[in-house]
């Protein structure tokens, strides 16, 4: 097959959306800023989903639904979280059509079925949930409650692109209820490692964890924490973030509870999402000019198997060994594809599943067959290998073992090359032109100085970085005195 | 605890509506007409999916997303779909709030942020799905395409009940293209056999497999099969469709594909769907007086261990025998929870987890420990045995399977003791009447009878059972002739 793809270094913004495109995972639906998942893609999605569901049942947090609409009222409870989403809320009106009594076979919105109180599509779920709570919580007994809900939420977007920033997208939402602030901060790290964790062993990209200021703190948090990852381009992307939100919610929608000295207190919170935003992730982290790289823990096909042959009778005797194979792989838990259509040549389908990222590539053909061995190619080096037949099971274990450690190692060396100290301006300006990344700087600890680096620069305070060493110094800016550095970048 | 739970036999909708409240279920949420599915609720309705999602998957379907909206010139495109679902559609007309400069911190519609053509919230997703094929099909080898997705779906109703009928519900919808009619009507049928065997073997409800009625069909579908179960107060409830689409929707979005002999050809399509209106099935089907009966497969918690103690010490005792317990029944992928909770007294929480339907409750006291056995009941039939100890791990084993098969054969033989032959009217209307449950009648064929029918006795035709014995009759109603009997009932 002939892919098309934009090269990287030619527009690295075209090459990320011809890739979700070709490699099938995702396109523009015909509802503006909203995107169909294809299938492959959402297995990808899937994988992720079944991974993070054990991490947060393995902690104790048990899943639930709650509506997709927010009356407007319950909405405002909370003015700041209110007032930071309000700008991008679909908002339902009516619940009714008619017919069009102009135009036969055509439908209008029917003015008699006006809402009394316009419906939010809900931003995200921390209105309807801690009203919902309020129910929930009366004593200590009640406490913690540790829910999560798996769901899709709409953030109206003018300029879309698919997964990094779509109207609708899927994510999970936690959104826990604790007796004191220390086991609520508590909650939000912890999940902030989960994340972590999640995003480092699967999808095989190295995050800083760190702390977001002021300016870039979830609308009704205290305090939110954050994962920071850096794409190929050198541009960031929130990877993920959890948020103690004190008890901001607690005192919006009334939310107490009677302690073990039988007083009455607010009660305090978190709520913490990923969504399929880590998709963008994903395949801006590994993929190359060649299409996608996918981890092996996430490869909905881990392996694909395509026979090289001449006429029907090559094919059986090739099939005949590649059978038992596939069935051991099978048996190991291993995903594995055999890709015997006859519609396509060898060469076509060694440019579909590279596309596709399948992260290991076995071909036998006649000659194979003599030799009792076997071609295996990875996806992340192209390196090829030939291999005795006898040994490809457990050859195709430890390589997919070594490609999910060997992508993750590549992607933390860039990650680490390209965090850049800086201690002028001028110099933090260079970088962020000539090299991109992550540029650690002094900061006075401002939001307007905050503000006006964003306006020189588009660059954003990423993160302060948890566990960040305290070191006097200036700020780059404006020359202030500051305790720490920070990391700046230019994100998603 | 005091359940307080009204008794079916003084009034069946009550005793429902309390018990899905009591049993930690589900409520009403402050969006009328939408539900909050709770942590022990929604445990269920995962395993359900599970289940459900593999059976798909066995049968080569793969999962995808659709956006939740659909724009109005999409939605009326296929005609008798858009004419069938207007009434029930909620209308999103804009996309922004703004601050209200009339009262501080309050938010209102921002009349400039107006959407030039309406969204509906989709109340199912042909349209979207269809207009997507459209670019997905060209050829025979795009086809069979077999998609599912797990989504939630908004129908504006008047009326709601938990589970029931519900504003907005979650549920799975599968669409699949075919290059034959022949493929579709197959595909339809094996989905309706996946939903009779998941419901009978799963949620132990036998179900009648049917065909609708023109009357009673899914709007935009050329024949709608059907599995129709019987709740205990005698009325039908609808617990799975499958549409055979025929070629409406193709035809409405303009899907064609190059067949063989390289023509232009209409796809065949068929769609098919379950929701979490199985929960309200799974509710009234089983359970009693005391509360719910859950079937062994879809218990979130299968045993529930409750020491019996006096102090600290024989607590100490009894759990040193109850742990090794847990763990092998862990080990055998039992779902068991050891209540020690000490704020509780045994018979308080006899009583919650029997409300709450947990199959096998099993205690254990100081007494018991002398004589090394040990006190198992079933919840179904509330039958206590006294087992020994060291033979309880295969005893919980067996008896998990039990009930089981006992809850649905108990639920087959009053489905079956509840379908009556009639040959009059009167007796029609008496047995609804005076015994309810299906009845069998002789049916003219026509929609006018069928709504007169409907008219006088709010029972409507529930299906043409598949593999109905032909047999010439008269009509119940007008006394034309007719080949073959119906099952009329009136239903949730």
């Amino acid at each position: 097959m002939s892919k098309g793809l934009t090269k990287r270094g030619d527009d690295y913004s075209s090459w990320y959306n011809e890739l979700v495109k070709k490699a099938d995972l995702a396109e523009h639906s015909a509802v503006k800023g909203c995107m169909v998942i294809k299938p492959y893609g959402f297995a990808i999605w899937e994988k992720m989903q079944q991974e993070l569901d054990r991490m947060f049942k393995l902690t104790g947090h048990v899943n639930a639904y709650f509506p997709i609409f927010v009356p407007k009222s319950l909405f405002e409870a909370e003015e700041k979280n209110a007032a930071g989403f309000a700008k991008e809320c679909a908002v339902v009106t009516h619940y009714r059509l008619k017919t069009n009594p102009d135009i036969p076979a055509k439908l209008m919105v029917d003015e008699q079925a006006k809402l009394e109180e316009e419906l939010e599509v809900t931003p995200t779920s921390e209105a309807v949930i801690w009203n919902t709570y309020k129910n929930w919580i009366q004593s200590y007994r009640d406490l913690p409650l540790l829910i999560n809900q798996w769901a899709n939420v709409v953030r109206w977007e003018m300029r879309t692109r698919l997964f990094l920033r779509t109207a609708e997208f899927l994510w999970q939402e936690g959104h826990t209820a604790h007796a004191t602030r220390q086991e609520a901060i508590e909650e939000t790290e912890q999940m902030l490692d989960i994340y972590a964790r999640f995003v480092e062993n699967f999808l095989a990209i190295p995050v800083v964890r760190g702390i977001k200021t002021e300016n870039e703190r979830f609308a009704g948090a205290e305090e939110t924490y954050c994962i920071e990852a850096l794409m190929q381009d050198g541009k960031a992307l929130q990877a993920g973030t959890s948020h103690f939100l004190g008890q901001n919610f607690a005192k919006a929608f009334d939310v107490k509870y009677l302690n073990k000295e039988n007083k009455q207190e607010w009660v305090w919170g978190t709520s913490w999402g990923v969504s399929t935003r880590l998709m963008g992730a994903l395949i801006m982290s590994h993929s190359d000019d060649e299409g996608l790289v996918l981890p092996p823990k996430l490869a909905p096909i881990q392996v694909v198997m395509i026979p090289i042959y001449k006429g029907e009778e090559q094919l059986a005797a090739i099939k005949e060994v590649l059978q038992p194979i596939r069935q051991a792989l099978l048996e190991k838990n291993i995903a594995v594809k055999l890709d015997d259509r006859d519609t396509y040549r060898p060469g076509f389908k060694f440019a579909e599943w590279e596309l596709k990222g399948v992260p290991v590539r076995i071909a036998l053909g006649h000659r194979d067959l003599e030799n009792k061995t076997i071609e295996v190619v990875r996806r992340d080096t192209k390196e090829k290998q030939v291999v005795p037949l006898e040994n490809i099971v457990s050859h195709i274990e430890d390589l997919l073992e070594d490609i999910q450690v060997q992508i993750f190692q590549k992607a933390k060396q860039y990650q680490e090359a390209m965090i850049t100290q800086v201690d002028t301006f001028e110099a933090f300006k260079e970088i962020l032109v000539q090299k991109g990344g992550f540029v650690s700087a002094h900061w006075d600890g401002t939001s307007e100085t905050e503000e006006k680096i964003k306006e020189a620069t588009k660059a954003t305070i990423r993160c302060i970085p948890l566990n960040n060493p305290k070191e006097e110094g200036k700020c780059v800016f404006s020359g202030k005195p500051s305790q720490q550095r920070v990391l700046f970048a230019v994100a998603y």
